[in-house]
């Protein structure tokens, strides 16, 4: 169960009138609490910003968000240390139809989530992966933005709920793999690191952006580059990221299998250094 | 403003946890009340039912939905004669993530809203097109259908807000023209009618689908055919179609400019006889 607040004020509930309700019409971000305090803070509000640009909504301020964020955690009956807070930003009620103006005045909700890491094994033996059948929209408005239009990652989640795959791979119209139903996914081939461009679908991850920002610190590149599923066979070592769990090691994906490789626990390594402490 | 209805009873909010919220995991239908009775009800049921079977939501009963509707109408301080019911199911509530089983019990709202007739220039004289900036992206998982996803439409339509055409045209990212924000579109070419094929992004429209039907019964065939931008010049005329205001012929798009056909009369004549009242 969650704890949700507006405005410091514990709610229940939302205006049916809401765009975020009515259309999708609004952002989130779900950011990892670790020893209390919001972990990658200014990443989960550039990427906010950049969707508060693409959709027309007036970003609040990060103050005001991190307010909100230390009232949400102060008052919940979530144990805070380790926990999860989602940040709804919708464009608020209005008239029925799609049009609208920019919106000054957003609906903002705190929400706040029980959380605790993966089981060790995850992070030592790796994680099967699924293959998703549903595949990506190409050229999507909002690409690598996190909207409250997912219904892609419900349907591609969806597939693996009864075989309980740790996640699953998603691919966009044309074949291309892009990334996972709730975190990035990066290949490692002849100690070379890649991950997919995410300008045509796909959710930027502030992960991702930590994982190449530190690397690019040791003097290791990532590059961009998209994948064929019939490249996957190729790749040395396979590793997937997300806000919450860090990095984790992929040991499979349909009938592919990969150890766990020097070069994702050189990753995992670094990580562990820059705050990720579920890389450990 | 509308009236909100859930089993009979008024509600003006929906749970923050409701999956249409948080993902906008759901589906909608707005249905033209006339003389007190939803038009195209059968086809509204129809599209709802291949979104519910698409997204893994149990359907419920034609029945209980229209029973629904006649709640909403017979409760609302809307007068019901003529007027707008939206019919929203959404995934219901649900733990935090995108996965989830087949919902046996979505969320059921039906809304009553006050509608009125567009003027009746618009029928006589036809409307202007924008043309959006905003490109549908290709292979949609969930094309054809009315789901609460609908940024892609909500960016759209307010890139016109300001400038005040009644409508405006949607292309795909290759460039197609596919359908307009809160319509279907309709080309005529040598008294010969098309529409685009919208297999890959876009909504079928149940007045869409009227057409077609009510055409082909006068033994007229309409193609299916995605038209480039630079066709729209050589077209002999241009219409638009929606359930609430029937058909609309276009007088303009951008620098192209036609004149309110024979074709396009004659379709509005045979829909007039069909139910539509608005194109007498």
């Amino acid at each position: 169960m969650a704890d949700w607040f507006a405005d410091g004020v514990p709610v229940e509930q939302v205006a049916i009138g809401d765009r975020g309700f009515q259309y999708g019409d609004g952002l989130f971000e779900t950011i990892a609490i670790r020893d209390g305090e919001p972990r990658l803070w200014q990443y989960h509000m550039d990427r906010l910003e950049r969707g508060c640009k693409t959709l027309g909504i007036v970003m609040p301020t990060a103050t005001g968000l991190r307010e909100g964020v230390n009232h949400a955690l102060q008052q919940s009956r979530v144990l805070a240390a380790y926990s999860v807070v989602k940040i709804v930003l919708s464009a608020g009620s209005g008239v029925r139809g799609y049009g609208r103006v920019p919106v000054a005045s957003p609906t903002v909700l705190h929400g706040v989530f029980p959380a605790s890491p993966p089981p060790l094994e995850s992070y030592r033996d790796g994680i099967d992966l699924a293959l998703c059948e549903t595949r990506l929209a190409l050229g999507s408005a909002t690409a690598g933005l996190k909207t409250m239009n997912r219904l892609e990652q419900v349907l591609a989640r969806s597939e693996f709920v009864d075989t309980g795959e740790f996640e699953g791979l998603t691919m966009d119209t044309d074949g291309n793999i892009i990334c996972g139903t709730m975190s990035n996914v990066f290949f490692v081939n002849d100690n070379s690191i890649a991950t997919p461009s995410l300008q045509r679908c796909g959710v930027e991850g502030v992960m991702r952006r930590h994982i190449i920002a530190c690397l690019k610190k040791q003097g290791i590149e990532t590059r961009f580059q998209t994948l064929r599923l019939a490249d996957l066979g190729d790749c040395d070592e396979v590793f997937v990221s997300n806000s919450q769990f860090g990095v984790m090691p992929v040991r499979s994906c349909t009938n592919n299998q990969w150890p766990v490789g020097e070069t994702t626990r050189r990753v995992m390594s670094i990580l562990a250094k820059n705050g990720v402490i579920e890389c450990r």
